[in-house]
């Protein structure tokens, strides 16, 4: 018998079974080092402890998106590793800050399952959560991959397709216990833009761009754990390039975003995600985002951005998602919708 | 009106203004290991917390250019977004050491302006500090960059040249409190040649190099949370390379003089500085010093050596700075001016 | 008289002779997040406090080969800056765990001496120990190196080739006090097979492979400390390009073996290891495993594995490591043989 993990493959995929993942992973100040030297992030909550502590938080938690990695990098192995594609994101919740020197462990249960009429494939749909060593649960989310079957004979499962929001609705938005805005610094926070100031509708250009080195994004892979070949492997691929993990283009997205939305300090929500095109090393990577949305949270002083966040291969006008076919245009790299807190 | 940054123009700029730089910023032991192994640095005391309670101090402090890098990064988007060059440092004191889990922020004044005679570019100088969270003033440092005018028409300001000092004078050396080189162990530090060993006018050939990748100038850049597009961005330079920032440069040159001056453990002061030429990845960095000068301190253990820090790209005779024109030759990339404190 | 380290020449050891090595070095979570970016490496009890609490450790524990690369990077200005070649190792033990925040030092005892038949080399064999601040012995091994002499006429030293074990026998196997693996879990560790699941013979092809770049050996061999300046300057050899440190490959071998050997927790020993060809970026390193030998520990819930652990460059048939004239195939990187401790 094979002691190595092949991974599991669709006809595999029970409704309602339950992964805990392995290896729980104590996330400390180094990983928060490699983040920060990774991704040109500025928000002044996850770099300084006493703009943190101005904020009512004990010291500056670890990034959201970091968070949000670590999690998703455990489930690679039992939900993505005959993955063909990596399809959708739905009712990501950041449910509480995480603290370096946590351990985070992960869960995910088969909430969906459609076998593809091809018949050689089929979509898995599942709901995971983070949770710290101390039993809270730190966050959760959908996401659905379209899987690979081992053998193309094998019986389909029952189809069970999940209703999902289309965005986490304002009130189930968590605003971190005891934050405050309240002695919020526009000066050392970077911009005096606040929530009150962005309007529906409006586009923001940001600006600056990265050229993505395979040296860089298979660190920030790794650190993650996200143990997919095709990331790191010159012979995964018929044309010789790694592909840069989807979450690695989240996050030089999400860091870019800072010049023109320095104060959306804290990623609340992920509504919906798709990486629209393939990202490789040579690339710059731009961002431009529009407000879907705003809401007023269970705080005076917490406003709520409803974000599109979308990555582009080289620089783009803001709003230039699709094509005439509806279909996301070449330069697309990512089309992420996510709820952010902001002073207001 | 644009959320994002587009950083100030020389006209924006008044004698007597003062920015409080936004992202104070909590160094770690994370930043000290990325530290570590993105430069080949060796200085005892900053590798061992048991060498540094040997020689006084609570336990091993953040590198000094570290910290310098920190404290300059923060400055960038208030002064030289849009600089055309960064022209000079003077007047650079380290102050108190830096510990792991301090929080840094960044201050400067306009102290100087001047507008080129072309109109379209003008000098600012600036003194910039650095200060922990416990109110103490940790770094001061004045530098001058040229920076572009918004619009050539606008009135240039009074012409203010500020007068600033040649090299930090001996006595205005800081020995950090507590430090004691009376117990300080050659054998651990990895050299025996102490402060007497070295003559005025010595130079030093500090043999080995480093080649320079893209991802690691890029992942230290960040790391200092320095913005500047040229940094990371293929698109920004009309030749396709990322400019390397000259503090990579500087930390290269200052881990490479190791060899030859191992036992030069703490930067005191920076007197001078010149990014001579541009450095870009595929290049390999070398590095030799000249003892300018030498002084006591308030202490007898602990003697201050003033050294010229070259670095060049490739290996270089040691003392070829300049060419008969008195311009520095092509090969030089660094000719930095320092105060270093070694045991007697 | 040269202040740089020109490094010591054949003729320059006794036998007999000891060093302290310079740079003791404090090891930081910090450094355990870049191993975790650098290497795909997954073994829980590395990952996560939780996990090793339930292992009866304090907490994570850095990983083993981070030590001893900690304390190898430390030996090398005093034994191998002038090898041609690293030949091999032998009675490699690791006796304690290392905790992040402990400082690490070394020292080595030469313990043979034999000038080869050409009078131009000769191999110098040294036992090397690292120790904790607190006076512990955390490692010691035996490797011998090929080193040039100076000066081809100088006397050769009197020839003494020491007895080496072939391999640590299992009774001098160090399992770390309080260690205890009654309460592991296979899920959280990734793998279901344990000690007794392998079967000596047994041969593990670990599948994934990882394409390697410059800027990450030269990040890891610099964060050892590690200073041969042929992993760093593309001026060092002829072809222009860039040795990854032989260390390097063997963390990268380790990690890929999660894949087959995730219960294979802790690196007990090294028996003998060969650096079989160069590495360089951009090739591909696989792995694979045979079981050489298994022994119980003084703990019943703790077995060791005798494992070979061969790197090679590109995917490779397991076991395929000579060619009929008996010397390593073109393809093989590294013949390692170790002690790892498993759960039975």
């Amino acid at each position: 018998m094979s002691k190595t993990n092949a991974g599991h493959f669709f006809e595999d995929y029970r409704l309602g079974q339950v992964f805990d993942h392995a290896t729980p992973r104590t996330l400390t100040d180094g990983d928060r080092a490699l983040y920060t030297g990774l991704y040109p992030t500025r928000f002044a909550l996850y770099c300084a402890d006493s703009f943190a502590r101005a904020c009512g938080l004990p010291r500056s938690p670890v990034e959201d998106l970091a968070v949000f990695h670590a999690v998703f990098g455990k489930t690679v192995p039992d939900i993505s590793l005959n993955a063909v594609a990596n399809l959708g994101y739905a009712e990501g919740r950041f449910l509480s800050p995480v603290y370096p020197g946590e351990t985070l462990s992960a869960r995910s249960e088969v909430i969906g399952l459609k076998q593809n009429s091809s018949g050689k494939t089929g979509i898995v749909w599942v709901r995971t959560s983070g949770h710290a060593d101390d039993g809270r649960t730190v966050l959760e989310y959908c996401r659905w991959v379209m899987v690979r079957k081992r053998d193309p004979l094998a019986p389909a499962p029952e189809t069970r397709v999940p209703t999902l929001a289309e965005a986490v609705p304002a009130p189930g938005l968590v605003v971190p216990e005891r934050l405050s805005f309240g002695a919020y610094s526009d000066v050392l926070a970077g911009a005096p833009h606040r929530w009150g100031d962005y309007d529906v509708g409006e586009l923001i250009d940001h600006v600056d761009g990265v050229t993505v080195e395979d040296a860089e994004h298979m660190i920030a892979t790794r650190l993650w754990q996200n143990t997919a070949r095709v990331h790191f492997d010159t012979g995964a691929r018929d044309d010789g390039r790694r592909l840069v993990y989807g979450g690695h283009v989240i996050s030089l997205a999400r860091a870019l975003s800072f010049n023109g939305l320095a104060n959306a300090q804290i990623v609340a929500a992920i509504n919906a995600g798709a990486h629209a095109n393939p990202c490789f090393a040579g690339e710059t990577v731009h961002a431009w985002s529009e407000v879907l949305d705003k809401a007023e949270t269970r705080r005076a002083d917490v406003g709520a951005l409803r974000l599109r966040l979308v990555a582009t291969r080289g620089p783009a006008a803001p709003g230039d998602l699709r094509g005439e076919d509806g279909r996301y245009r070449d330069h697309v790299l990512l089309d992420l919708d996510l709820w952010a807190l902001v002073p207001t």
